[in-house]
């Protein structure tokens, strides 16, 4: 089964925007079976629009439309599909009354716009949205199915795993896509990729992605065979390959991102962990608390950007900075150490570093960052410089850099 | 004059690639006063993409396909494009030329399959690649166009610039594209589409686009004229209208983020800030400190998961916990005025709420935020509750209500 992805919305034909809902449905169709052999975005424009959903569903049984439900005149999804198919649009007195019922909760009175998002295409079931005002659609026409979806990211991948997948199993026919991911940190992409493309090449299928994002990389094998049992093994063939060539590089295999691999292995040691942060300025501290359930390992910390805060809050010593500079491994060490007492955790980092653009002096080139780990038993003191530094990648670099050596650490412990 | 843009290739139709050369290629061709309608991405089908060719140029004048041009059986454009206007391909002698030459250059032979590259669409203009093998090409069909450019970025962006640039200024008629963007916090999306949209619906032109992105807004206004002068008059004509309507709720007008602008305030009135944050983790500072600069006046602060640490290093009284529970206006003032005291700070800046999954207690639903903001007359608490909350989008609804109370803050002192 072939699927098309429609995404409607002029501000992703822009020098700005992307549409990025494909990539989640493209992931949940592929796990169905179901291959996307073609993605478009419109503008706003319902003639466009409903031309693209007419011929899209001569091409393929599935097509998705993404956005264009708003309130208002910009949002022509419900016309433009209603005109690809010739249908009527009735007024959803049920629809109605929840949204009117969303505004009052949040004490607000519904505008009158509103109403045009209870509006349903003849003959569609109706999928409730939860999160937002617009629900979406799911129309049938012969064989064919036409999927409507509100734009908002978290909307929309609400309604696909709860009201969408269950139905697409049923008609979709088996074809097994199969995916492993192996998450990766502490080398380069380019060393990643010598190491396991003499592995990787050698196969079609599964095809092998490498992702690199600040730092954190993926390795996605992708397996399409007629049977779930053929396509795992031949990711199991492939993967041990890869497994045995990067050993412990790979942090995880279930796509864990590394703050949850963490806060796995505080929990069960029943360890605690602190921040003392200065060059990342809380971007550490929001990717741990970002995992549900953190409170149970993450006490919280310090955000010391001013040297002054480093010294009164951290007691970092005064003559420390003037000499080694706010920027120096002793000055790293201080702050995980300070932390540490003060919070009673048993594991504290410290960052600190020059984010750039500019240098501040001799003993701290913009793109230099240490990180501290004080332990119950040690500090260890790792320095990296980032050459050309951007100053919102480069300390994004940082906190996968701190969390990465923390996992080391505890993987050794 | 109006474009379509079609990338190539099945890896931009799995969960994991996104076709990102269109960004840089609408950029480019709405500076030329060319709007883009459409973009699609096709797999390495060749009847597929030759009909979206041919579709796309009964459709529009500019047709830009990216990609496929590689020397592989995969690589279809060269094909498709021909199938699609129904021309012959001929080998270029001087691109085969170039392309063994530059296999010598690098001490290899070049492989048979790489002749290929050297096929050019009869009566089309070769665009050569100084970057790699494949070179583009531009084929005029009446007063319709289409550009063939290499898929790799740098390619594709050295072609276009030196060679595709100058030629489209002289077909394409002259209109200016001009953009005003405001900045808005602290409504709703519907709130301010209803505010505005009694002004805009009035225009066609300049185009108006509602953005929303986690409680922050952009009204972008797009004007399309055949002079600048007229762009812009039209621009201030509906802006004007916009701005009276918005009044303070506007706090930028040139794009800056709300972090931006406080920061600004914040540095000419000398005065600076620290936090104190529980729910949102480091996320607050976070987005002050990603700031460049932002070290004149963001002090620091603390982030206090845990109840312990709210005492310890704020002097949050154990009493107040115990009896209003961490998320309650009370500890969120106290928070407040304990990182402004122990920091020196002008201001500080308190977040206590529960992000979510679950529900703590009675006191404190999933949803329910708190913001403190200690200035040195007063302390102001604001609450704010989001149903239904996801914890990484609440946790940045909450920093952004944090910095668009300090922002109105700051405009009134």
């Amino acid at each position: 089964m072939d699927a098309e992805i429609i995404a409607v919305g002029s501000e992703m034909l822009t020098p700005e925007r992307l549409d990025t809902n494909s990539l989640f449905l493209t992931g949940e169709l592929n796990d169905l079976g179901i291959e996307v052999t073609a993605k478009h975005v419109i503008g706003d424009d319902r003639e466009r629009l409903a031309s693209t959903v007419k011929r899209a569903l001569t091409a393929v049984r599935l097509v998705i439309v993404s956005g264009g439900l708003g309130p208002t005149e910009d949002d022509v999804t419900r016309d433009a599909v209603a005109l690809a198919l010739d249908r009527r649009q009735l007024l959803n007195s049920d629809i109605l009354s929840g949204i009117e019922q969303r505004f009052r909760s949040m004490n607000r009175h519904m505008p009158e716009i509103n109403r045009r998002q209870a509006m349903v295409i003849e003959g569609a079931h109706v999928l409730a949205n939860e999160r937002g005002t617009a629900p979406g659609q799911w129309i049938e026409e012969g064989d064919r199915i036409a999927i409507l979806l509100p734009g908002p990211p978290h909307e929309l991948k609400h309604i696909f795993e709860r009201q969408c997948i269950a139905r697409l199993a049923r008609v979709a026919p088996p074809l097994a896509i199969r995916t492993l991911v192996f998450r990766i940190s502490g080398m380069s992409e380019s060393e990643l990729d010598q190491t396991i493309a003499p592995i990787y090449k050698h196969y079609e299928n599964p095809a092998t992605t490498v992702l690199a994002h600040n730092g954190d990389m993926q390795v996605h094998l992708r397996a399409r065979c007629s049977s779930e049992r053929e396509a795992e093994a031949l990711l199991r063939e492939v993967g041990s390959q890869i497994e045995v060539a990067l050993g412990e590089r790979i942090y995880s295999r279930n796509g864990d991102p590394l703050e949850v691999v963490v806060g796995q292995k505080l929990a069960e040691r029943h360890a605690t962990i602190a921040v003392a942060e200065s060059a990342t300025g809380g971007g550490l501290a929001d990717r741990i608390s970002l995992v549900p359930g953190s409170s149970a390992y993450f006490l919280g910390g310090f955000i010391t950007y001013s040297p002054r805060l480093k010294m009164e809050l951290l007691g970092v010593p005064e003559e420390m900075i003037r000499k080694c500079g706010p920027v120096s491994p002793d000055v790293a060490e201080a702050m995980a150490n300070g932390a540490r007492r003060r919070t009673g955790a048993t594991y504290a980092i410290a960052i600190t570093g020059n984010a750039g653009p500019t240098t501040d002096g001799p003993e701290a080139p913009a793109g230099t960052f240490y990180v501290a780990i004080a332990a119950p038993l040690d500090v260890e003191v790792t320095e990296r410089v980032w050459p050309a530094p951007d100053r919102a990648r480069v300390r994004a670099f940082a906190a996968q850099m701190a969390l990465d050596l923390l996992n080391r650490k505890l993987s050794r412990a």
